[in-house]
């Protein structure tokens, strides 16, 4: 092999971040390398205006530079697949279909290495994926599908091999953290901050899949496969997103000196893995709270090193490229084998009920304003053997009256069948659902 | 090959963590690196002791567990040396003699793998090792020496390879942080915080290389050497300690809402090297200085990524055994070629004189307590063309008058002129030498 030779596939934010940093820096990375790494060809339909965007020459573009359909698209795409002088396809198209994720199979069949930002398809169809790779000998990359420019596969991957990971939890979604942090930051609520995040690019018009915590949970199902060699089904994570989160909310959070953000969770207890995503009151003592805007951070908790911190942008195109590109290094350094295969042994442990996880929560309760409530409800979480932490002051917010107990670890399904009993049995007193947040 | 032959030479504090971890943790880390790995012999002239600490089986011990003069220890050396059965060698003897350069020489040309925590060693005679491990065809693995547990070498060598480095800034001396924290969380003087730190074992009974800054140092060079692909040889690198900073430093930075670090910093700029370790102000924002007690942390820039920062345990004895640990998985896995080679093309850059390097400072006058000092010291400094930035409070520090200023960017070189003419031209209104700090 005198060259590693490149193909990009979709040139959008991602690979047009890619395609610049390949072709400005081919020295560089050439180096590092150890052999001269060239991008090759790029397949977009819409060639034209990526060229006026990035300067791009035309003669890199299947087709020319000219437009594509998608026939024409998917043609290319064919004939990338034979073609034996390619060694390595960056997959910047996204999505989870089935046309993709042939495409995708049949290049690592074809023995070509695969680098890809798409963690949808990894988390939802990757152990397929993984599989192909595996046995045509080449290597899966996806440094960018987690935590953009946070080089956080290769640090679960290589750096704490000699170590044994008991969690992971971390700020993985940045158009969440945009919107938590605008509400918090500048009394927004919810609708208005996630129209800034959409005007200032943080956020898709079709937001569903960050907001909704989707997003999140894919990158965690990535994450547990490599930290603890185990698949959690993304259809089985526990997830909730922070579409119900009001001004109210993040009000009482700074009352009591925290920030809610959106976490991913995952740790080992008693041998058994617990993951899920949901919003959580994060005390001020905890990093996690300090991160703002679109970044990420994660905190990995290891049983020699102890905590290591990592905090950096989550997405953006350079960002999200750099990663695609130390991918592209690592991989023409080592071609003769996977090297992003999960080096961590299965662990021998199903996943857990994560809602049997003692965890301390926090209790907001809208009631009446009327005497009693605290005593009730006190009083009926002592009978289902919660152990009340600090009971918050009886406040007025507008209108409502809410009243707000802190209490010390117990499993979420315990802490909900008292809640569920004070509700039912109260029903003029208690409004609504009451919100129950883990406090970290 | 199979299996991974290890010997460790020195048992101490790391040595132990590292045989421990391979000793209770050796089917994990064999499953990770594809090949079984095995802890064969250690050498420590106090095996005895190792042993009744450690618990450890005295047949892994050179001499089967008895005490060894170091005649027999440099014996049992040259053993492993030739025994071709052992792959890889740990070595954690520590410090720079010629006798332990040679041994590590001879290690290397013998074809085996070399992992060691020896910053010193590295910074002072690195080259002539990292040319014998190329030479060679291993590896010479250093994860551990810089900034124990967490993983900035694999960082800066792997994870941004697809990245151009520009600066590095950290706190890498646990002794001198928590030094510097102690003083300021419970308003100790330096000499109590130094003696509180040695009996807390975060610092040795010679201190000197900790608080002279010589430790960060070695540290930096190592990094500088990884991340822009050039030697700074040691003995050219500014380097400031933190044994002059009083209480009432300690008390002004909090003032102006800063913290005191012992701050390592290296960035390109107009094509030239800066390097350099000293105390800085480091204000609140700056997520350094919140970094308390023995804990390290590093702020990469990249030009693509952006900012990334690393934060964890910068020493003890299972957390840098970790890494040592990582190495050897790391090691096992690629044996045919070193894993750790400067893949950074050496940049065509000399070392630039830090002083040149422009930098927004602090000045802290101590001053006869009479009319006028302010204008005088302004107008100097404006004379030098030094733009002000603030002037802070003619303060009173118990029964001295100290004036400060923040100056705007300048080269250390153009504020020390004009604070010698200030200091020079004003002997009896200007008590000794001014404070000069920069300010990140």
């Amino acid at each position: 092999m005198n060259s590693f030779n490149i193909a990009i596939l979709g040139c959008g934010t991602v690979g047009s971040g890619a395609a610049k940093i390949l072709t400005e820096c081919a020295g560089m990375i050439s180096d590092r390398a150890g052999i001269p790494i060239r991008l090759v060809r790029i397949v977009d339909i819409n060639a034209p205006s990526v060229i006026a965007h990035s300067g791009l020459q035309p003669d890199l573009f299947a087709g020319g530079g000219k437009k594509l359909t998608s026939g024409e698209a998917s043609q290319e795409i064919q004939k990338i697949i034979t073609d034996t002088a390619i060694n390595c396809v960056i997959e910047t198209i996204g999505g989870t279909s089935d046309w993709l994720n042939k495409a995708m199979t049949d290049i690592l069949k074809s023995g070509k290495h695969l680098i890809t930002a798409n963690k949808a398809m990894l988390a939802e169809r990757g152990a397929g994926l993984s599989a192909a790779a595996d046995a045509a000998g080449v290597s899966l990359g996806f440094e960018a599908a987690v935590c953009g420019a946070i080089p956080i596969i290769k640090n679960v991957l290589d750096s704490f091999s000699g170590d044994e990971i008991i969690s992971i939890t971390g700020i993985m979604n940045g158009t969440s953290n945009y919107i938590l942090s605008k509400m918090q930051e500048e009394n927004l609520d919810f609708d208005t901050a996630l129209s800034q995040a959409q005007k200032a690019g943080y956020a898709e018009a079709d937001p569903t899949l960050d907001i909704g915590g989707g997003d999140a949970g894919h990158k965690l199902c990535l994450l547990t496969r490599l930290a603890f060699g185990m698949d959690i089904p993304y259809e089985t994570l526990p997830i909730s997103g922070i579409t119900a989160i009001s001004p109210a909310d993040i009000d009482f959070a700074a009352q009591i000196n925290c920030a809610i953000r959106l976490v991913c969770h995952a740790e080992i207890k008693n041998d058994e893995l617990y993951a899920a995503v949901r919003p959580a009151m994060v005390r001020k003592e905890n990093f996690l709270s300090g991160i703002s805007g679109a970044l990420n951070a994660v905190q990995i908790h290891n049983r020699f090193a102890g905590t290591v911190l990592l905090n950096g942008k989550g997405a953006g195109s350079l960002e999200t490229a750099s990663a695609v590109i130390s991918d592209t290094v690592c991989i023409a350094r080592y071609p003769e084998k996977n090297v992003y295969s999960s080096r961590r042994a299965p662990v021998k442990k199903i996943p857990a009920d994560f809602s049997h996880l003692p965890h301390a929560f926090i209790l907001s309760f809208e009631t009446k304003d009327t005497p009693g409530v605290a005593g009730l409800i006190a009083t009926a979480l002592g009978a289902h053997k919660i152990n009340i932490d600090t009971v918050g002051h009886n406040r007025k917010n507008k209108d409502r009256t809410i009243f707000t107990v802190a209490v010390k670890p117990c499993p979420g399904t315990q802490l909900d069948a008292a809640v569920a009993e004070i509700t039912n049995k109260n029903p003029g007193v208690i409004i609504g659902n009451p919100k129950i947040m883990p406090i970290i």
